[in-house]
């Protein structure tokens, strides 16, 4: 049997394009003899859909597209991930399902058992879970049709104080009692950093455990925070990879499963460097929020410093020079450094940028509220005046000639609160606000790796936010590697303060951290949308009530 | 048998307060000789915890409070509400439970079992569903004990376009059979102003069905956006309410089972005015996001109009005249009015106002951008820029003093994005951001009830930004009432454009209309968090991707 895999990119909710891509898909695997075609999971809707499931027109859209795409699949079948209602009297409106369809028709509608619902996932929300178990028999074979963690039930927890396993099923336990010849996996599963190399064990995992082979669709590119990777898979039933489909990008490909049976040797790498995927992920990330919103170019505010300058070059090669302006916005305090920084990461790139001096603004803001603020000293009110300012002027010129804002905020600073709302932490998207400061660091290094873009003197110079004479970050808060460390164990890990622990990490700058960490949720919640990229963004996979006590 | 119900306010998180408060009242009850407490559903922890439940120090805190609760039940037996670890092996982390305490012992812990994950709630994100059913014998009497929407379990949908109901279950009904004496429910079930009813109907009619006496304890206060109105109630078996707690309000009060049973006549009125319970519901909610998050004094940027006359006047409620300030910021385009009805009304509150003029920042920043926006026509930049320039000198004045900026905007402009980000939709709390424009007027109106507080003049005059000469909200919107009437079916009732319909509606209203709504999805990301009084309001309970196609 030739089997045909579609790692695709979709858009949510835009039901003619996505079921365009798909029926050119199916024509083209016809043509060439396959068998069968495996969409990702939810691949008529795109993922995620969210509270566009709760209106009866987006589930008529669904119909609709079935229709349409039915109508190709005469000589070949096709797997396509969608919502579909449920019939029952009772129970959530909706099924995650995955329709098998054959000779013009859905002959076999599989249902999702697993729905996750954690961080930023909420399948519960709108679907209700299956309980039927049941293989798809199709030209001689038994297909194991699993919809993304169906196949996952070992799942576990990061920081568990409980339950070993997250679900008490395994769908795939209930197949493998029917004898089936081959898995099949239709998946929506996000990127995180450091996840590639687990996600990969899962699935050779099951091949192996099942010694059979396995096919794995998963879709590519981004909807707003959630960005995929791709990384489809075969495997063989040894449990070794026999292909996959590569990282942040289309594809399709089709394979004899009597030849996947047999193993391939060597086993092809899964997964790039660290740093590289993150870099694609974000390029992907940029790229899809701009394109599937219908927009095309960018401003960002350069100031010198190594944040903005990531972001700009980040921006300039997921849109085009063309696409992306900066704005450079000095002030009575910048260092002259930081202007010709500024001024030469932007030449390397080749994009406009312009110069606006907000020092007049600034003097008559702070003159009209003279009479108010009587001879109280100078504090951080004149330096959030600065960096409000400044995003006055930022959107001003997005507001003129329709560049977007891009916020340029990383994790450690959105973590400890260290930001401006309504100045810096402004914009339409957060491309790095799931970085740590040390990954910027690395993720500017990588920029450069075939010659400077990012001035190297913006990544020697120690981080300053240059709101009032010598500022340096350290002023407030701890070396970035120690605080890196210190978020990435209490936000990802969950690990309770008092277990906290490192080089240079002791209980008091833990406590001042944390206490940081937590008097800042309600600048959080005002932020802008963040690429995803580990298992634990802020947003809306980090839920916290803004007036508990912590 | 005596059963003293505890309508209380649990802060989030914040352990000891809660306990010490439910301790107080156990004392109090075991005095008068009651036979047992009720307490409201997640007691000990304050609703909602949300990903708090994720940290195990958390959970820890939970169980250190059950134990000092225990201490106290010697004479007297409690029912609290608290998460419990799931000891099984797979699974949630946690159940959702009522602990039921006798002899200085936790004697039976009860989960619940229909677990509320749509609109705001998320508890499947967090607990793991009980199947298990047992009633709590206790001094001779049996009781049938469930947690909220397990008596709710006919649960349906606004706009059902597939099952009828949303629970395939029903815990009471598996409880009846085993022949209780008295039923109870532990809730925290948040206010929406059109559900006071039907949530009368739901509790009567299941003490009418199982012909039993029905105790049930809601909290009461707020926690961010969520707002408890208490109204626990007692009712008899015949269906009819014998008595209830209040709306907003704590309050303990004991019963004696048999005199439940007999009856009382007249029954009592339950709930209270719509505009009147809307005004009470705001009024808690300022106050506990002040009181809850350590805050004590607000800010308002005074125009004159409508939205900010009636923040402004619920603020000073709430907060008490000294706590509030506000500030009035002319421009060239305001008219006179503006500026005194203004003075009128903060003369009629008896609260500090200032009048800073943003004429001198607006052009400083206007004439910064000049070179930059060459001789292109004024359009909404412009605009944008007066309204972001009162909020750096609203968040100015917030930082130099500590007065929390509140938000000012409506429901109905709110929904189709006629605002500015990092202008007008700042601030640290929206208070009206779920009412509609003619809910708004109707609250003015109530507030004037005993005398002019809100100026005539600005009840009267047709609402307008002045942002530019002459404006008038009607240049870009449709009059209020058409417009609050479509976004009522749009949102609230998930009614599909073709089905809108209703006085001076027309099918090109109501596309322009939901194109304005979709259009300005991201701004509405970036709001504050918007004190909740209906069944859908913007913000956590509402989740739209951004990049969606509509």
């Amino acid at each position: 049997m030739k089997i045909t895999i579609a790692q695709l990119n979709y858009h949510v909710g835009n039901f003619n394009a996505n079921t365009e891509k798909s029926i050119r898909i199916i024509r083209d695997a016809a043509a060439e003899g396959s068998d069968l075609v495996v969409f990702p999971e939810l691949s008529v809707t795109g993922y995620p859909p969210s509270d566009l499931l709760e209106r009866r027109d987006f589930i008529e859209e669904c119909e609709n597209a079935v229709d349409r795409i039915k109508e190709e699949c005469r000589e070949i079948a096709a797997i396509i991930g969608v919502p579909t209602i449920n019939r029952t009297s009772s129970g959530k409106r909706l099924f995650n399902s995955a329709c098998f369809i054959e000779n013009g028709e859905v002959k076999q509608v599989i249902n999702k058992t697993l729905l996750p619902t954690y961080d930023v996932f909420d399948e519960y929300r709108y679907f209700e879970p299956s309980n039927d178990f049941a293989l798809v028999s199709y030209r001689g074979k038994k297909l194991a049709v699993t919809i993304c963690e169906d196949l996952w039930d070992e799942q576990g927890f990061d920081n568990s104080f409980a339950p070993r396993r997250l679900y008490t099923h395994s769908p795939m336990e209930e197949l493998a009692r029917m004898n089936p010849d081959i898995i099949i996996n239709i998946s929506a599963s996000p990127f995180s950093a450091r996840r590639t190399e687990m996600k990969k064990r899962v699935f050779t995992g099951k091949a192996q455990r099942y010694n059979l082979p396995l096919f794995m669709a998963n879709q590519t590119g981004a909807n707003t925070e959630l960005i995929f990777d791709g990384g489809s898979m075969v495997i063989s039933p040894d449990g070794r990879i026999y292909d996959h489909l590569g990282f942040f990008t289309e594809n399709v490909r089709s394979y004899d499963t009597d030849k996947i049976i047999m193993g391939h040797t060597p086993e092809p790498a899964y997964g790039e460097g660290y740093i590289e995927m993150i870099y694609k992920a974000l390029l992907t990330g940029v790229r899809d929020y701009f394109g599937k919103s219908g927009l095309t170019t960018a401003i960002t505010g350069l100031s010198g410093g190594i944040d903005s300058a990531v972001v700009t070059a980040l921006a300039a090669e997921a849109l085009g020079t063309k696409s992306v302006r900066a704005l450079l916005l000095p002030s009575m305090w910048s260092s002259e450094h930081s202007l010709t920084d500024a001024i030469e990461l932007a030449g390397n790139l080749g994009i406009r940028y312009d110069v606006v001096h907000i020092a007049d603004s600034y003097n008559a803001v702070t003159e009209s509220l003279k009479p108010l603020f009587d001879d109280l000293p100078e504090d951080v009110t004149e330096e959030n005046i600065q960096a409000r300012v400044r995003a006055v002027m930022l959107m001003a010129l997005s507001n003129k000639f329709g560049n977007i804002l891009l916020n340029t905020s990383n994790k450690s600073e959105s973590a400890v609160g260290y930001g401006t709302l309504y100045g810096d932490m402004a914009g339409g998207l957060s491309v790095i606000g799931d970085l740590y400061k040390t990954d910027v660091y690395a993720l500017a290094r990588y920029i450069n790796r075939n010659g400077i873009i990012i001035p190297e003197r913006t990544i020697q110079k120690p981080p300053s936010a240059e709101l009032r004479p010598g500022q340096l970050d350290t002023d407030s808060l701890p070396q970035y590697d120690i605080l890196d460390s210190i978020i990435y164990q209490y936000i990802e890990l969950q690990t309770p303060a008092e277990n906290i622990e490192g080089n240079g990490i002791s209980p008091s700058i833990v406590n001042k951290v944390i206490r940081m960490i937590n008097a800042s949720e309600h600048k959080r919640f005002q932020s802008p949308p963040v690429l995803r990229i580990s298992s634990k963004s802020f947003g809306p996979g980090r839920r916290i009530p803004l007036v508990a006590k912590q």
